[in-house]
């Protein structure tokens, strides 16, 4: 970026003279900032996966929020500011708990998803706040069918068969691309995802640096055990049981 | 633009001295910044087309959102900001219903797009806000005779024969002016419609990566299936099957 | 203008030195961008005419609005931005209805285009909005007496034989100030203000590129249909029927 | 003025560093720029009187508002801003109404004019909008009593024998100081405001160009008919008959 | 002043870095700009007096409110402002009003002249607003004994036996300090004020020039008349009966 | 200070980049701009007294607060803004008003000190105004112990044996630290406080230059008369018979 | 820091280019000024300890609050700005208190830890605000289980084994992950916790000049009285029992 976005960029209530929203594009840098998050749709069901940065092996781990549930058939993966992203799942949570108080049965992946995009629009056209800092993936499972939503700063919901957001969703995105399949099963899913995250930096993993949520039509809902996890990593090859924190 | 209309750009409460509205100018590059859709009037109906910009094939094109039903009867293609369309659309959804709440029937295209234009107009006077960055083209079928009309940023609505909105409109305009035939019927106006979105560049599309609707008296607002797509761009020779993403 | 007014003219809440409010001066010359109307005051009624600049072949000169019906007996035409001239014709439409609704009689020109006057005025002395960037000429029968005023973006209503408003007004108005007979009748006042709105720059017209109201004792509001426009334009001398778009 | 100000004069909410109001200072200067009017008391009533500028033969002198009837037995004449003074006349009738509810009599001169003089200074005091850039010649019969008082833009209420308002009222005071006798009747109080308002520049007028007022404890408030102002004008040598528009 | 206190003087919602209130500095600044008041404490009663600027002979001096009743036993002489003195007379009125309606019995001096700080003070602690730019010196007679306070733009209220307010407020007190005795009655208190109103420039007065006003417990709140003015001013050798303007 | 601070101190509603609020240390600047205050804790009760600046003999000494009975029980002393304290010693004692009518007995002074800190502190994290520019101590006992609080600028109570705030707060704080005893009787506390107060320039008070009040188990709230504080003042060798105004 | 923020450090409502929110960060400094706090997670309950920076030795060490009692088996250890830490504690409580209505049992840490932290985050969103400069460490047993939760200026809510929040928290945090042993008993944590206050600077300690409370299932909310903290600071060879404060 250059310098010629000065005094254009000081709020949302204002467009540059190419037609720009400077602060929408810095949110995103504040998703950047984030540590990376994927979704993978699956014939089985939807895999939500992310990395997590633990500051000190006397953190807990699992209390570094990425994944979030919404809904019992609902679940939501977040990247970039952690604080915004709790605002925003709280945001969901009501979303869901209101449409299902008016029509008595589960809100499908895509209302909800177009509901917290378009509360995120607000943030960007009005002065007197910042958009949001955080983009989400909402996972879940519809009439049987899995479906993978993300919402990005700007307020655009968009369907995805696997997405990556947060820092290097450039080269997860790539690698997502051209390891996809649309026939694989949820486990195969969840080896995808971890991969993908461990793809820009051939990174290795303890199981508490990683959380993997899943959505499928049986069990609704789920969080991989640090046990499942270690499983996975160390199949994949991606285990480093000596660094990082230890999970709870 | 040159720099002489700094300051005066920085907000929708002030003109320049030469009476212009910057912010306004800006939205419209916003609009233009967007992905062309196109607006066309034939004898049978209304023929709503755009071009959709797909990130990856892993993304369900159909996600991408320029075609917008707000009634049995009445569709919305935008070209813009599209978290900015959602939220108008929404605006003219809540308009229709409101509408027939008070007068039994179905709410025409003109009332309609002037009651969106007029909304538009209050985010150019009042400062707080910005003016929304998108620009939708109204189609629909009032008395049996169809309608189109166009809504900018600066709140004017205006009529039209055949419309084009959004990136290269201006290009996508001449071609319109010089094709357009009032007497063509609907499935000539698709064929107008995809030969003007790909005049600017020669672009051929793959079905994902447009985006048709119709209106009609007899069938309402009908959006065209993928087969449906293919076929016409393949009689048109636009069509590009190995690029791009699949439409789902 | 010079540089001097840099920081006095950034809202409507600040005078310059020398007592200028330029934000409303600036509102002026938004008036002077907008295409020429005019007013005549005949012995038969009122005239309201306009210039239309009409973008396409494709689109429906009829759409773009100058010609706005308040009341049955009531016309406004306007000039400048088109957005703030459709709100502000609606808060004319508003007021005429609440007036009825009190006095169980039609609402006279004058205090109608008072009342327009003081609501334009709010937006000349309080922050956070612009002023309108529009003038209206206000035409009616009150008593059988015809009645022109204008209102300006300061708020000041002023009564006038005959007048112009919107780009090359002082053109016209000198044309106006030497043409204008009082005695003449409503076919003449036509013919006047198509000849005014045509002296600036010995224009011709195609009958879309018109628009002609008239409100008289008998019949009310009247606009003239596109062969009346045609016919006038014809025994006058400014017909262009070759070029321009086509009136619906 | 000099460049010092700068700064302290960009609202009503600060003072400068020598303790002045710069924005109500520029009000005034907004006064200066209007036209001038004046009022004078004389034994059988107050006079109220005003050049107006009318831009062009075909306006209607009479719709340039100088004068305002705000009750029977009171007029108020005003210099500067013309929608501001129709804004502060409409408070003044306002005023009016509530109190003669409240205490059943006519409103005297005096409170009038302090009250208005009260919602004057409310806009010098808060920020968010700009002082009213005009001044109103209160004119009244209390109790028999001929009454003339003056609101200015930092909301001072006066009281005078005749006072001057608008452009060149230092001139045309030192004039009336000079000429002004405190036992004239109504009629020679007309002629010192005509013979006033011409002395800045040995101005003749036609009856058009001048406004005329009287309040009398017998007839109340009435306006000069145009034939009284031309013959006055005409016996005081002061009748431009050519020039200048015709009054209605 | 130096430059030092630029960006610091700006709004009342600031400190300077010294501690300092710039914009309640600049008020004080608006008071010293007012002719001078005094007020004098005595055994009989609390003389309040004050110098009337007269800009005309055909200027009613007394309407230069610089004396104000604010109940039957409690007088106000101002300096500064003057719209804004009557806005704070306003609100002592009111105030006593309120505080009768609870009590039953005349409000003291020492109350109400606390309660208008306090007033004053929230228009220095909040953005928004300025401070008033006056001093109010409030005198009365509180169960048989004279009180006289001032309040000063910062909302500091404090009793004096004998102060001073408004231009050459510095030199007046010295006089004061130097003059004045506790056991004079109140005709010396009032030649006191009047000589201390005359002392920094050796000025000589018109009636017209002077307001005095007394509070006894014997007759409350009285005006000096005119001729007992001349009388006093004679008796001083103050009197200049050529110049100035007549008293009503 | 430096001038780095430039563009951080304009506001509450922002930090530093070194985590700082300019504008609370400015209000701390304000505190020491005002004459000082003392506080000290006895075996007997606790002390509070004060230096007053009187600006002229005229001036009633009294009426310069820096004393405040809050309760029957509870005392204030302040330093800095004097219309400040005013302000928060009115909200202290509507705290204990509202705080009685809870509980029916008498509000200790610790949960006053904290409620009165806490609406301190309100002031210095939203925009919009300024921080108070005063500090108190309050005194009083609480079932039978004597208690001191003090509350500053930024809002953050801290009780003390003895302490100090306004001009010279630091040398009177040392003096209190080597001559404090915490077996002292009331009248030692006394005449420790007076000693405090002459402590940094060796003054000499007259007894109206000097505040004193206590507040003891038996008697509650005393303020010291005239004889009482001359006699204390004499007998320390800190008696200025001649300078100084008069107590009343 | 280098100088390329500047202006997007102005307010919480913007992001810088690269996503940042500077205002957060500085509060983040706000924090880092105060002085140390830790927390400490053992087998039989929380430890929360702190340093107390006591200005004088008349100053009762007790009242510089570091230590919050929230609920029966809830406890805050605050860092930071201190007015700011009471509001954030205040606000601790009355959540504790709202959820004791609504389900009648004791709330459990962490969502009563979440539900601190996403109020601190709506001070970082929205405009007109700073941030809270204040970090928490909230403990407590929940379902017998020891639980220490960390909310930042962010916030951002987060769980740990053992803490450090404030000045030196950096060299604090390194020696707790050294030191800490999950199995240590509350008597252990509490000298972990002391030793690590010591820590960054080799300092020895009077009981006045540290605060310490432990949670227990047994006994819930405790402070250690002064004389197990000199005994504890004694045992660790920490106490400094000349210097420093008298604890009360």
């Amino acid at each position: 970026m250059q310098g010629d976005q000065q005094g254009y960029d000081r709020g949302t209530s204002i467009f540059s003279p190419d037609g720009r929203l400077y602060q929408v594009e810095y949110a995103r840098e504040a998703v950047e900032r984030g540590s990376s998050s994927v979704g993978v749709r699956t014939a089985g069901g939807v895999v939500l996966a992310a990395r997590r940065r633990v500051r000190s092996p006397l953190m807990d781990a699992e209390s570094v929020e990425k994944l979030h549930q919404v809904d019992d058939h609902l679940g939501v993966i977040s990247a970039g500011n952690a604080a915004d992203a709790r605002r925003l799942v709280e945001f969901a949570r009501q979303t869901v708990q209101r449409d299902r108080l008016t029509y008595d049965e589960p809100m499908p992946v895509e209302p909800l998803a177009k509901e917290v995009a378009d509360h995120v629009q607000e943030y960007t056209q009005s002065g007197g706040a910042r958009p949001y800092g955080t983009a989400l993936l909402v996972g879940g499972v519809t009439d049987g069918r899995p479906v993978l939503y993300e919402t990005d700063p700007s307020g655009t919901p968009s369907a995805w068969d696997a997405a990556a957001i947060g820092g290097e969703s450039g080269e997860i995105r790539e690698f997502l691309e051209a390891e996809y399949a649309a026939d694989a099963d949820l486990e195969s899913g969840v080896d995808l995802a971890l991969e993908a995250l461990a793809a820009p930096d051939d990174a290795t993993f303890s199981p508490a640096e990683v959380a993997v949520g899943t959505v499928t039509a049986e069990s609704g809902y789920r969080t991989l055990p640090t046990d499942d996890r270690r499983n996975a990593l160390d199949a994949l090859g991606l285990l480093d049981e000596d660094g990082g924190p230890q999970a709870s």
